[in-house]
């Protein structure tokens, strides 16, 4: 087992009728900007539940933030932070609520001349706007972590940071909010969810037997719960086990000690970056690619995971493996998600311009961080 | 699922050569308390390499905390802490000297009259000094949660209490530290871990299948890595393993959103208080007992243990349930832990005085707190 540390002090606030515990969480006297997507939370009565429970409190607001929040809306709600001098974010939303708060959080109080080098040049965050959060789609797991995904048009960038300075400070997970979802972004969360749990996972055999058996944990729950939110939407205990899932999936507990992958990642976020992708189905694209590709050096695990997630004990280990990968895409795709680049009508020339743009920044990705340009036009053409 | 609140901002720093960063997390400039046992980690040289990290604090000493730390003992270190204006206290040792920490740190800061209080009346601790850890011996689970378990002598009482302000600041977990452990110490240590899994697993059906499977990670795993340790002590990934299930077996992650039992810790902890029984070992004597006596209310988890836990498949339920209870006693006696009262020379009588002792406490137990005193007496006699 590798030598780790853990820190996570982010308060999980769960179940039916948290959101009226804001009152409590958001500090005292605190002068918070409510940030928020499109107005669904207008919709399903979660804006209204929030605003209640802020009666006292002399709340801002900023809205529109998109699905894979850009860089240029993010720096808009920082003037706003500014200009209404407040003092608390709160996120009410999806994971792109979420991440976009932690970097108009970390950009409020950038002492640098451009706050993008947060994300491009992973330039030190030394303190952010303190913030909270309501989740309303579980997926990103970025109620419970540190880091934050961030787009940038000007550029079609798509990057990553992370700062314990970004944690949220409390977390409210209420299931009944997640009931008005549209089935696609059930589905794509719980993609989300099960993929950040295989770049935890999927990589090679490690001494860490305690581990693989939480991830197959989490794998196994997603497999058995997930189609059933689309089925019965208004499900409390299914809605219940995705969200927490998904917070499993990705608070950092299941990379502790042992090696990780985050090729699918890697590749996914450019589709989306060019293309529009959502992030889960560009995952459910990308993934199956990787192992395929991969099977070999994941020989091990890819075995381990037929047998104890699929429970596949026919055939030999070749046929083991691809029974295992089969699956997988065949359960995404029983959510209602196409797994090739053409069901997306994303063009063949994606693979090797998806290529070339991570070979353009230098980087190799995989567990064994030797996936270049050549590996990843052949994994994307695996998927076409 | 339940509504759950989930708080735990200990930071672990797990891993060879880890004591090395005690300078960094002992806050600058306070004056520390190392605080231990008998002197073992004298011999095992952890005590030299906690002294030599932290060169440059004035460190105080104070030893001779018990297995089962005694309320006596504890006040004498919270003169000390008086005496010694110490303004952090470092726990070196195992779940005693961590437990017994809490209840120091809390004392210190006490308003009332009389600390004790604390744990006989749950009297409120509104302050503590603040703590961290070395962790040397794997059982416990004290490293990452809030709770302390303290015995007073005058009074053969051994109770509980909890508070956010004794919460570890920090808590390194070194695997080699564990190498030197005697065998019934490592046994104790697992079968410790083992129940406390229970406690939180071996209740009713509940709607929460994520954390059933998080749980029989933990079983599988201690089932898998225990006997290891006995035959091997000084494989490190053993060890790893098993100090990382004991964490994960009580930080609190496994009782959210389930309903949780504990009666094989209320009826152990009155053996020991009685007997001086071994804790780990208290826990393999009663178990097996309340399984045997709530057979029926258990059933559901039962059956679901025995498949997941012991891929017991044949025979009808009473079969299957009989098997996992039988298998799960054989492993704790494969430790070489006995796990009847005779085996460590416990008179017939302790069934009904400890069943008396409770009662009179007015203490009713289990997941649906209604065994008193007729059946804790029973559960006993199950295990003469």
């Amino acid at each position: 087992m590798r030598n780790f540390e853990y820190y996570n002090p982010t308060r999980i606030v769960f179940g039916r009728g948290s959101i009226a515990k804001l009152a409590e969480l958001v500090p005292a006297g605190a002068k918070p900007l409510l940030v928020y997507g499109g107005g669904s939370i207008k919709r399903n009565g979660v804006y209204d539940q929030a605003i209640a429970a802020l009666n006292g409190f002399e709340v801002a607001e900023f809205s529109g933030i998109e699905p894979n929040p850009r860089f240029e809306t993010c720096m808009k709600a920082v003037e706003r932070v500014a200009a209404d001098a407040c003092d608390f974010l709160l996120a009410v939303g999806g994971g792109s609520v979420l991440d976009a708060c932690k970097f108009i959080a970390a950009a409020a109080k950038y002492d640098g001349d451009d706050p993008w080098e947060i994300l491009s040049k992973w330039a030190p965050v030394e303190a952010a706007t303190p913030l909270g959060a309501v989740l309303t789609l579980p997926a990103t797991g970025s109620e419970m972590n540190a880091g934050s995904v961030i787009s940038r048009d000007s550029t079609n960038e798509k990057l990553f940071f992370g700062s314990d300075h970004v944690r949220p400070q409390f977390s409210i997970l209420d299931p009944e909010t997640t009931y008005s979802l549209p089935p696609i972004q059930t589905a794509n969360g719980v993609i989300d969810a099960f993929v950040h749990v295989a770049e935890q996972y999927m990589t090679y055999a490690d001494a860490n037997p305690l581990h693989n058996r939480q991830a197959e944990a989490v794998f196994r729950t997603l497999i058995e719960e997930g189609p059933k939110a689309l089925t019965d939407p208004e499900n409390y205990d299914v809605r219940a086990n995705i969200m927490w899932c998904a917070t499993n999936a990705l608070n950092d507990w299941l990379s502790l000690g042992v090696p990780t992958d985050w090729a699918s990642h890697m590749i996914g976020h450019e589709l989306t970056a060019l293309y529009g992708t959502d992030h889960g189905t560009s995952l459910a694209i990308v993934e199956p690619g990787v192992w395929e590709h991969q099977r070999e050096r994941k020989k091990d695990k890819l075995l381990q995971y037929a047998a104890r997630v699929w429970d596949i004990h026919e055939g030999n280990d070749d046929e083991r493996i691809s029974m295992a990968i089969e699956k997988t895409d065949s359960f995404f795709q029983s959510l209602g998600i196409g797994t090739r680049l053409e069901d997306h009508n994303i063009p063949d020339e994606a693979c090797d311009l998806v290529a070339k743009r991570l070979a353009d920044r230098g980087v190799k990705i995989g567990e064994h961080s030797d996936l270049g340009e050549t590996e990843v036009a052949e994994i994307l053409r695996l998927r076409l």
